[in-house]
């Protein structure tokens, strides 16, 4: 029997939307255990708060997120802020016993991180960070190739995540862009993805080289309400330093022995959401692309040697993961199906008391390598992520 | 202000899923007029019926259709059965004043696609025949591009629509492969669609030459249900004869004096739902492939000599139609966002009183085109359309 | 032990340099059973005919190709004209006992192409047509597969053949544009190669429907010696009717049922030398492109249901057709790889007095296509191949 | 007037044959100040030697290269051996006055570079390094679109040169695995051809970080003659530990602010000879696959905002370098052109007295970064490369 459960989103921007969209459409196209009752929706801003709660059918509105957490009759916490917040409200969720669905990335360190995990666990509810690519049909399948020993010992990874929202000098100092709210730049927000990609298929990482750099070190201050992914308006003259870095490069080591590469930017040209990665093994090699995230390409060495080659394989067959609960063969499904994926999976283990990953044992272990990451850039060294 | 209109939908399976999104998701993501409210699902079994409604948020349900139709408290009827019950549905809704929001292809015969357009222009009622590729931002993109003169005078067309979902010997003889309940075969189902993205980009055929074929006659008779895209069970052992083509060619004359060619067959291995279109004009050129729907083609003679080249355009920018109520840029949509957008554009033309297109005019048209490549390719003559 | 014989070319332009180019390079990277000597080269122009010698290094001229048909020291005729001139010209050679060495299209006619097969059957030499790209090794490759039954029973053929150099109005009305001197169109000059390997890969044709067409009627009369494929000067202002077609679309049966279309077209920007072609089966799906012509893609229904794609074959490994005689993989070959090919293998045949395809009976063949093609095009009617 | 000029090559193997093929060939498709004659070929095994010289027609043999050099007749030698014997011929060269057009990769260290760069500025004599990979027409349009500023400020160069050939764990041990014959493994033999084609695309680097590892340790010692591309017999069955790394992966900085990285392995499968780049600028973005050498991909941020992507330019058009020379556009030129047109160039700087480019000046700059790579690699620290 499908049971209600209430749920509170705290954010309600391109997050707060998108996640919405995932708590509604869940029971639509899938039979999930648990139906998810959108109860209650937080916001700093009263009037944006009350048309997003009527646009989405969040039942009640609240600009205080501690005394919603503290409401008895919400069951799951979904927070779908900033990262400077992750850390407060999730501590506070897990206290009050609420199930938390966390936007990622993680937290600002690994300190912030290391202490959200244990309170969830302390907690004993169920804890998710919602590296959403990994619930992409074709990533589950490269998953499954890799685990079926299709591809045979990793040598290589290079994950890429490339953007170019702010090429222009005249985006403004956003949120985005600030230490203080950001934690770090592309690195926190792309490399992220990336790590959680590399550990979901190829395994935890050993030690890393990088570099990172700026390239537009000061930007107009944005007006009221400009941080958005457009560029602000030109009135603002006042200038403030940006003080997350512009991209960041890294080369590790696997514990598997697979030499990695990974690269986050926001100045690609060209490149709009590119979370691209190559994977190469022994047996056989993947390609993925985020712009073209029903395929994944594929090769094989067991192929007769006169017809090797990368295919494309379109994962929209009824045999991949989630397929099956969408259209027929060839109807591609676009960004916000993996947040559903992700809703379904969640009320699972909710409804089973089990486990979701990546959860918060796995945003530690991607922190503790964002920070192995920015301390090699800084100090010119490799580091070992363990020692951190 | 916004204001509620009860929505009737006629058929369960494929279409009536991906309409039901539709109407369910249009006010989520689009500023509709209208709220659409989900009054009534009608079919023909019970209980799969209930359990569609209330998977969909249907209030009623009903195995009448001539009842619901009669009812004063629906406002608009949405067509998603079969072909050959369009007819008698759409006509009844018009006589009865219901907006109607019909399924493709338009009908079993010319004859009764005008029979359907003389009721709905009688009745003064919106009437729309939902070739959804139309609506997709990179086809839309390809309009403005020609509109805007960038292709220049169009000198050739090709339109694939190539699946495979029927190569398989074993498939089951389903409704899709009978002439009393289809029609005709991919020629109906497949070049329905190039045909209106012909009429749509390129302009009016003038005359047609053609073949169809059949690559496997007769097939075992379904069991209970097995009309899907799945191949049924192997115990049927009654045999029924093929009585729609398996594939259907067309080379055609456009008004405008272009050379085109469509091609429709479910006999094409590797290709799912394979919507492609290639288009050259004398200031350049567009490729479409509904499988990366996301992106057009664009080939330009304005660039200059040294750096011309088909550009990858990926139409997830806020300027493309209809994303800005999506995502940010790079964030794929997929194959159900269509109907959401047809459905917006239905409620804004039931409000305005206006007219959406392709509707019933566009369906005769298109009607008149199909049946024109069949008597083409059965008499092996040339066909005038106009003729018909 | 090899031997030498004579080479004499008649012709010295595009083709000229191409073929002059296979006869040096082929016992540079191939091991040939005889060495071709470059004896005479014939051309109209005595200076320019004098330059192309002395950098291709062939040690004689003569502005006669009769006389260099009738001496006795040369074994092999290399006809590098336009296609007016080659039915004499080859009725000639073989006469004389010369091994003939042919451009493509074959002839103006029917009538000429079967007097050309006669004219070598009873003189008992080699005759061969230089449809080069059956030679690309992808393509060779294609015809393995086939071969093999990997594609299985086919299905679908599409041969598009899509060029863009005289979509410029301005274009002078070249040789390419007239009847008398090129017979037809984008029909003779491209479409024959696009049956010729459809014959190969496929079958011979059964019957015939299609259509061509003219975008721009007239044009300038080149200036003395405009024949190329740049556009002529402007200084001409007499204008003459351009009495080939521009574009030459069909769709056909072929002899096992298969059902297929053909495009040839010189008006589609953005296609340089666009010679491609797909291929369904039972089996499996083969696509090439010749701007890609190192590589094929090849669908395999054998694959693993989750794991299906098309694959890009990048046929540059050993195991490929004449890769091995030249470099590592991934090292690609060129257009003029396929002359060397096609003059290696006339060669093996010229020394065991074998057979090399396609030769004067392929050309019969697809010239009866062509043929067939243009009687549909002008009647409105489907042709009979085998009637013509 | 086009003088001769007489050259020697060392080497007869890989290099030998595609350096034989250039002098040959440059002269029937180029118009060359000077005549290169095929004058000595020099080798170690004499009746291999002597095969090759007949088939390429090198006039004369020798196994003793320092008489070759000696030789008042030889005005160009052709350094064609693999690196470990560059620097001694090529200073003895330089002494002798002759000009010298050496394989990549230039030395087996910086000590070597700088000797071998003395000895020819002393000496005079012109000076080339071949990496041929500049001389592909799509990358010298990568250069010109940079020096148009098409491309604006560079922010990012990902240069990846992947390969598979060893990945098999029989491949034996020949000179390539060791460390006294190869200097270095991917890193010199591929990163090299990137860091050239880095420098001269975005510019010199400023500092190194990067890792470099090894997945197979010891391989079977090869049979006589082994030293080929292909897996060596099964009977060896004594083994040898690999001294080079089989993979190199670096992150850098260039001395214009630019964040790069480069990626070198022999252990990608599905890459054959994958030497790829990727550029983003400000104003625009490149990417470059060797494998499909006559394309460019070029985004502009100057096209309009809707009609933005990545164009891929068919670089084969008469007004791209080199073209002219060979054939009309849309038929692609493949690997061994670029040695072509290595050679014109050579011997337009040796008529005129002039410089061609990368020399050994570029050889030197490149061996710093190179070895840089290895040292931080080795360290674990980031390297200045003006330090070395």
């Amino acid at each position: 029997m499908t049971r209600d459960m209430n749920v509170a989103i705290i954010g309600t921007k391109f997050m707060g939307k998108a996640h919405s969209h995932a708590w509604k459409s869940a029971p639509n196209f899938f039979d999930v255990p648990i139906r998810p009752v959108l109860k209650v929706a937080c916001g700093t801003d009263e009037s944006s708060l009350k048309a997003f709660a009527e646009r989405w059918g969040w039942q009640e509105i609240s600009t205080n997120w501690q005394d919603v957490i503290a409401r008895e009759d919400i069951d799951i916490v979904d927070i779908s802020v900033p990262q400077y917040l992750h850390h407060d409200i999730a501590v506070a969720a897990a206290k009050a016993g609420k199930h938390i669905f966390c936007e990622k990335p993680m937290a600002m360190n690994l300190t912030q991180a290391q202490a959200m995990l244990k309170a969830a666990q302390d907690a004993g509810v169920v804890h998710y960070i919602n590296h959403n690519y990994r619930r992409v049909p074709a990533v589950m399948l490269a998953k499954q190739l890799i685990d079926e020993g299709k591809i045979g010992r990793i040598f290589h990874w290079r994950g890429c995540y490339l953007q170019s929202w702010i090429t222009d000098p005249n985006f403004p100092l956003t949120w985005h862009l600030r230490k203080e709210t950001a934690g770090s730049g592309p690195h926190g927000d792309l490399n992220s993805h990336s790590i959680d990609l590399a550990r979901f298929l190829v395994g935890d990482i050993k030690s890393v080289v990088g570099m990172t750099t700026n390239f537009i070190k000061e930007r107009s201050l944005p007006g009221a309400g400009a941080a958005t992914f457009s560029a602000g308006s030109g009135g603002a003259t006042e200038k403030g330093e940006v003080t997350v870095e512009d991209a960041a490069f890294m080369v590790v080591e696997f514990e598997n022995g697979a030499l990695g590469s990974f690269e986050a930017t926001r100045f690609a040209p060209g490149r709009k959401n590119y979370n691209y990665f190559e994977i190469y093994g022994s047996k056989g090699s993947l390609i993925f692309d985020l712009e073209r995230m029903n395929e994944l390409q594929y090769f094989s060495e067991a192929d007769p040697n006169y017809a090797q080659g990368f295919r494309t394989i379109l994962a929209t067959e009824s045999v991949h993961s989630y397929v099956a609960n969408w259209w027929p063969p060839g109807h591609i499904i676009g960004y916000e199906h993996e947040f559903t994926h992700a809703v379904v999976d969640f009320l699972k283990a909710v409804d089973s008391g089990g486990v979701i990953r990546p959860n918060f044992e796995d945003g530690v272990a991607e922190t503790r390598v964002l920070e192995a990451g920015l301390k090699a850039a800084a100090s010119g060294q490799r580091v070992m992520v363990a020692e951190l």
